[in-house]
């Protein structure tokens, strides 16, 4: 493995372009933003824009490209978004349907590229204060949950939120909802703490998207909107054709982490 | 003149709906937010949507109709955005044509409404801590200008940025910047302070709009991104339909101004 804890982003991108860099972005270029990103048919750009703008807390919007283009110059000159992520996982009809490593042949003029903030953004604010992730110690992916909570829909682009769970003692728990409450566009304060069964999760330990639960006795668990809510949306507007990054792949930016705090 | 200092929104609302109300809304229904308005018809719907979204501190999105809605339940459950505002402004291929107050007979099945923050919430937030503002003591309107800061276009929606300007003394202006950093959603923290001539303005006394500039001699001016800039980028976009809020007459809503504080 290449190790990349010292590669600018655009370098990042460029071992990703080339296929040099094929495992999950998480630790890579520390300290700028990655984003969650899907890429849509003009035709469902509307309504995705408009269920990003009433939903900013699981989606929180960091650029939207131009019809057909698959630049996004606001996140970094030379991204092309065609091989720039190190996975894609392509939806037919809503439904996931293969991973590839290059969407090149797939690409489209009609396409519109939507870039969300995500929680590797906190999550390096939180480690910064001391904290510990668990996931992060354990180098494993951060327990999710569907719950109850509705979306505001827009069009055909509606569902429940999606969350993603990290658990502190009370005194951390505190710290963990000052720091977040400072990343608006990263999903910001959590959602919900403790109570789980409130926000319609039964068992604590089934968790949505295949990585475990992990809560000490002393522990409560805080509950943050997670990006994977517009996954869920998009497969439930289900249009012919949309592409959105494999869990874990993100788009590398040259945005710093910092300057998303408020 | 009836008397609104004490009306509810909804009851100015139904006031204006009634003809009852036929003035601007400065000072009506305190303590709750008033809106921009723009309606579009929906083929420029998604790049005005994407304009805003990549220009929020001009354009500060508070909700988006659905496709052919003339209601915002999000901003007032009893909104009919055909006749709550006091006077509509219509725009043909982008020139200003007439203003009416009611657009029932207008109303098209195709139109999207938009309504985007405005300087009142913030301007009741600098009221509070004591501070003075020209403008209102002197019941005109706020002075604007045409900056040479060019906006990030999104398809036919382009322009340069229209600002606000208020004066204060140093002290004020720092207690200024500090309390409108706190309203991200209505415009925020000023974009320029003193020196004009950086973003355009060759000369204070000529301003954009009709209201005329007041700065004493210990004041600095600062200037704050304003909605009009929307309304510019819509005369560029030239749709062969728009209809915008004539300036003053605000939509009135049921969201408090406090609940936008970040």
């Amino acid at each position: 493995m290449i190790d990349s804890q010292n590669d600018s982003p655009s370098a990042a991108r460029a071992k990703i372009r080339a296929g040099k860099l094929s495992r999950p972005t998480s630790g890579v270029a520390p300290g700028y933003v990655q984003a969650n990103i899907a890429i849509l048919p003009s035709k469902y750009a509307f309504d995705f824009l408009l269920f990003c703008q009433r939903n900013p807390t699981p989606c929180p919007l960091l650029a939207v490209s131009d019809v057909g283009s698959f630049r996004l110059p606001d996140l970094g000159d030379d991204i092309d978004i065609r091989s720039d992520l190190g996975r894609y996982r392509i939806l037919k009809d809503g439904v996931p349907s293969e991973e590839v490593d290059d969407i090149q042949h797939l690409w489209n003029d009609d396409f519109v590229v939507f870039a969300l903030g995500c929680s590797f953004s906190f999550e390096e604010a939180l480690l910064r204060e001391g904290l510990t992730l668990h996931h992060h110690t354990h180098k494993t992916g951060v327990a999710m949950y569907l719950t109850n909570i509705p979306t505001k829909s827009a069009g055909r682009f509606s569902g429940n939120t999606v969350v993603s769970m990290r658990a502190f003692d009370p005194a951390d728990a505190i710290t963990a909802i000052k720091v977040t409450s400072r990343f608006p566009r990263v999903h910001g304060a959590p959602i919900h703490i403790g109570m789980p069964k409130m926000i319609g999760i039964s068992d604590i330990r089934e968790t949505f998207g295949g990585f475990d639960a992990h809560i000490e006795e002393d522990q409560l668990p805080l509950f943050w909107a997670c990006g994977v809510t517009a996954q869920l949306a998009i497969e439930h507007a289900a249009p012919p054709i949309a592409i959105v990054h494999s869990p874990g792949y993100m788009l590398v930016t040259d945005v710093l982490n910092t300057s998303l705090e408020n």
